[in-house]
């Protein structure tokens, strides 16, 4: 197995740029780069002074990560040198799914990773698995370079992780892009809104969402319901219906 | 009308406490608070050294601050004698639905209250609509004395902010609970979330919820979205389908 110091990113997107950018600012040296799409690919490999590689057969026998989308993970591993240790990056693909390989391993940041935006991981948990104690240990080295949060998860544990994220990012995000699509339609400024979303996230640190809820369908005002309701239509008034059902079966046990 | 150095507060809930504080901390005398629950009046008014008033007929003529359920202020509004100007803290009662009074407003500060919180009223917008000119100055002065952010909003206007404020806040915490519910079911530590909580509100401030969104629905991967429906029941299930499909479409138009 090549030493953790240098290591290889398969993929150019949003966690394969952050990842890089994050380790080479710990450390780790990403010596070669491999995407799909060229031209990101010397992009990303510019910014982070690696070489290129343009077939998977001319992978330096060192740790890769893997940094694409979930139905690309097979393919990828399959086409790779069985020699090389590979971890991927997804939250929901099983291990058991893949092909076996000497050492095949998961490097899970829970994070939301989109473009312009550094992360910084040292506040990120990182979720690691692998098939031997051996690479499990060089992943979970790697993973303390840039982060004080690593854990073991196996890759029923990860689903789970990676199903309450959907819920506490994917779904949090796209209620608040209802919210901003109502505020633009109604003539509403969301800047309006922001102390009150501010507000509802700190509260979470403080008590249980169940402990912070406030509004009409807590409180079943119907009237309310009913008048908000008839204001809106399509995909926002069926999620708004559905959510306030949840809230009332919560409250009405 | 009374000065506004002085003012009745109604209602004994968490709204009354917050703003009867904030009040105080920025120089308004509490001088009388009336609740239909006199322990809890009682509490309330020794902690803002306040008096009780027993009964709506004892209110003093000077301005009124009616914190109470939207389903209470008519009653309330039509027991007090009409030459106290009064003002209701409601998102969602309009003004043209009260019986008429010579001087009749809101105060709406837009903001989440719970219990055992204090609140910056600093950082909270307030809106102001009243039945005439002077009043509604009155309710801005007071407050400026509170909040940077006072604006004036109409009955309508203040409703469509209601209606976004239901999907920042009640909707946004609710998904929350279901992933706090889902956490315990599945023995996840929810802190683990909570780096991802965060990035996902900071970015916010930076680009719009729409080009923040990530996750499976987002990139429309059917093989995720199966395996996590496979995984809920109940309104959980029901909450994550409407979503999943809202997302579907906003991206897929």
């Amino acid at each position: 197995m090549g030493v953790t110091e240098h290591i290889t990113i398969i993929g150019t997107g949003n966690v394969a740029s952050q990842l890089s950018k994050s380790f080479r600012k710990n450390g780790i040296t990403i010596s070669h780069v491999f995407g799909r799409d060229v031209y990101k690919a010397n992009v990303l490999a510019e910014d982070i002074d690696a070489k290129i590689c343009t077939s998977l057969v001319d992978l330096p026998n060192q740790l890769t990560i893997l940094c694409v989308s979930d139905d690309a993970i097979k393919e990828v591993v399959e086409n790779i040198d069985p020699k090389i240790p590979i971890a991927y990056t997804s939250g929901s693909v099983q291990i058991s799914s893949l092909p076996q390989k000497e050492n095949l391993g998961v490097f899970y940041p829970l994070q939301t990773i989109t473009k312009d935006r550094e992360i910084n991981f040292f506040e990120v948990p990182i979720f690691i698995e692998s098939n031997n104690d051996y690479f499990t240990q060089t992943l979970f080295d790697l993973a303390w370079k840039i982060s004080r949060t690593v854990k073991y998860a196996t890759s029923e544990e990860r689903s789970k992780l990676h199903l309450a994220a959907v819920f506490v990012n994917n779904f949090t995000n796209h209620i608040l892009h209802l919210a901003q699509e109502l505020c633009i339609k109604e003539d509403v400024d969301f800047d309006h809104l922001r102390p009150l979303l501010k507000e509802t996230i700190a509260k979470i640190d403080i008590h249980s969402a169940f402990d912070n809820q406030t509004g009409p369908a807590k409180r079943s005002d119907q009237v309310v319901i009913q008048s908000q309701m008839d204001k809106l239509n399509g995909t926002t008034k069926a999620v708004y219906e559905v959510i306030t059902k949840s809230i009332l079966k919560t409250y009405n046990k």
